[in-house]
């Protein structure tokens, strides 16, 4: 895990519906789900920060990943998915995420990755567009950039 | 698909969200994905129909199932699955159950399936009891057993 | 199920490497995965058969499924899923699979699937090709057309 | 990633099965199925090297996963996955996981799990028995033990 020099805020919180099947032998969610629930709060944040967009157009593929099992989920939870874009750089930027109990405020899982905008077009990978880090810095409420060379107008 | 002389009545909707997985290369929810629709509601009908049973020690498994797929599912649809059971036998019960459009109202896929009621505990079949065939009627507004021998108070 | 008035031949069997995570918490595997089996068996049934078809291009599309479980299927079981395409109409064909143990024989579940061809370029639904009908019949060793106007040179 | 100091040898290789469902929209094989893959290559390492064992009583649960996704996976390639036990501590292990595709040799996901032991009867976690870590260093064909007081007999 990275080392959060201060504590994350989540502005992205998405409650998830369990389903019967994400259960598996041992009676709690299967650790193969949780990056389901990585994969549905992501593209929530992107429909919701970046709303023009065209995501037939644009995939937004992981290159690394990990996670920190914390504790269980049991079926009868009642969790969301939290996601955070923490850092942008030219080629790549970084998600954080994790899962939370939304009645107790338990942390179940805190995940990391690294994501590379994909041209499904093009075919190809592409640096994420100026408007869309303007939106993400918008709705982080910080400047995310790691190479701020000019100061962006939140 | 059995014929419904009259329009079935479902009591029971509960809404799905649909997770950015369940979408396939067709680019639109893959069937196998219904099926766990299908489970999702079941297992919260007989949860909210039967509350006080400890679904830890019994199981209800489809010894056969159909579904007629009707319309596509894409990812931005809002849908729900409708439960109920339709005919309760000796052995064996009857649960037609449906994905709708919650927004236009379109069935999506319409579904039957035989369950059996399996004791968890004593690793063999049962038959459903009695107060959960009177839970169960009481749900659905009419007396849905096979034989009706003695008349059921609702 | 179909009635089967003579013993359906299966020529396409295709093992199966079950899964870690096909087992559900009661133990054994979950229904839902079942039609896992028979999509990827329907699949290799179609490369095999008509292997010079660009299935970019085409899909098979299920427009009704029913299955009768018969066993339950568990991790250590050694199983394989047969595929035979048993009616061929002007607008649709008829597809029956079954999950076997190969080590006993036993039949595991019955399927059967009212399957369209979907021309994915066109977006709209097509009836199976003239050269894909003569490829199925050789396979299944019978002509398996509903409507049988000219014989069928196999 | 962990740094290897040296290249891994690796002598547990799983020939994967590739689903028809395992492709995502994008195409290629989904981000989240991979970790069926692992969890698949796990359990059959731990089958293999420790034969004796009851894993009805004990599972081996990720605390932390991370995962390099080098290169994607297409329907038709194919692929095993393979595992080693790289490191065992006092209360938890480290395996490393990759896919490769078998007629390349190309790596196409590169992963590290820190497991736990847990006994699925007593409910609570455990240390690797000693049994089970020597098997392992056997089966390795080296002291992958953190801490060496004793040198093992392999």
């Amino acid at each position: 895990m990275e080392e959060e020099k201060e504590e994350l805020q989540y502005h992205h919180t998405m409650p998830i519906q369990l389903r019967w099947n994400d259960v598996d032998r041992f009676g709690h969610v299967n650790n193969e789900v949780y990056f389901s629930f990585y994969d549905l709060g992501k593209s929530q944040y992107f429909a919701h920060v970046c709303p023009h967009v065209n995501w037939r157009n644009y995939g937004i593929v992981a290159v690394h990943v990990q996670a920190d099992f914390l504790s269980q989920i049991y079926e009868t939870d009642h969790i969301a998915v939290q996601t955070a874009v923490t850092e942008i750089g030219n080629k790549s930027f970084h998600l954080s995420q994790r899962v939370i109990d939304l009645d107790t405020g338990e942390v179940k899982c805190k995940g990391m990755s690294v994501m590379v905008t994909y041209d499904l077009i093009a075919h190809e990978s592409m640096p994420l567009k100026q408007e869309w880090i303007e939106a993400i810095c918008r709705f982080e409420g910080k400047d995310v950039r790691r190479n701020q060379r000019k100061p962006l107008e939140l």
